[in-house]
């Protein structure tokens, strides 16, 4: 992405990341959820919200539904449009790692190329990506948002698993088997990686 | 801005913009700072970020300079790409109110139109606009960045307070007159606002 902003220059803020972070009792990071349509990024990211909620953390999740409404509601979907959406959801996630807080985005961000771009805007051990392992029959299957039956209907093109591919993660920090594994299950895994990386205390 | 997303439906995020008010101990808000290049806004914005981080309030401040480099980074300076910038923080903005933080952002934003445009994303009473009043001539006299030499040169076009109007705030909900008050002056009458609006408790 081509930088055209000039005449503009870096302000150090009073107020450092660490700042907040002491403030918040917890380091920020950012947990990228990504996987098939119906892989369960979404209930995923807001059932570690509610838990992370819940032992005082401070968290928000970006998902689909909330950023295509808002800062992206100017992109439709588009090879363009979507890698432009990644991307404004890299920055965004940046931004709230700065400002201290635990992101957690949800998703399918199907290509490696575009969550690389994330991965490499923010310092090492800040991007965690879980990958939510589901087989595309069984995302089919569940089909909460009758996408799949559209996709299959010729209603939606390029759609992940079914008319466009989706390139699974070759290093997440955490895969996820959220065919198998129960939500509980899912939710103590991504604790323990936020612990065992020094992000949160372990609950007392 | 048409909005062209489609196949996305809202989620009911389990922890409430409420539920992280609670955590926070105050309520979010987000404190635009709008005026001439030079009138102060950023130096104010930092300042009250250091004011209220000290007394344990979740902040952050969003400028143009950090803005520019990463989320805007895709933006020039034409018209439309101007309008888009003040329209993506104004996202931005709200999508830090929704998690519980107190937002600066320090933009020019020499346009009401855009400012309303931010304004009307957020429930009434979230949006302070905050104009930083000084006379140009003063601005161009501190020119810290340099940038009114270079508009005078014809380096920077449509310079606002040069060659491009600034449409001064009808209604702020507060004018700070950043030529004859001190820092400390103007940072107190901002945490006034604050604490007349029930967003943070007054410090004992």
């Amino acid at each position: 992405m081509p930088k055209k902003s000039t005449n503009t220059v870096w302000h150090q803020a009073a107020v450092t990341r660490a700042d907040r972070e002491t403030l918040h009792k917890h380091k920020s990071a950012i947990l990228w959820f990504t996987g098939l349509s119906g892989s369960g990024k979404s209930t995923l990211a807001h059932a570690v919200e509610d838990y992370l909620h819940k032992l005082g953390v401070s968290t928000f999740v970006l998902d689909g539904d909330n950023i295509r409404h808002g800062l992206c509601s100017d992109l439709g979907f588009s090879d363009h449009d979507r890698v432009e959406n990644i991307r404004r959801v890299g920055e965004l996630a940046k931004l709230m790692t700065e400002a201290g807080i635990i992101t957690l985005t949800a998703f399918i961000s199907p290509f490696k190329s575009d969550r690389d771009i994330a991965r490499n805007r923010v310092p090492a051990g800040d991007f965690l990506e879980i990958y939510c392992q589901c087989p595309v029959e069984t995302c089919e299957q569940r089909d909460v948002k009758g996408l799949y039956k559209k996709a299959r209907a010729g209603e939606i093109p390029f759609f992940t698993g079914i008319s466009s591919p989706y390139e699974a993660p070759e290093h997440p920090e955490l895969v996820v088997n959220t065919q198998d594994q129960t939500l509980d299950e899912s939710i103590q895994a991504i604790v323990k990686l936020l612990i065992q990386q020094g992000i949160i205390k372990a609950p007392t």
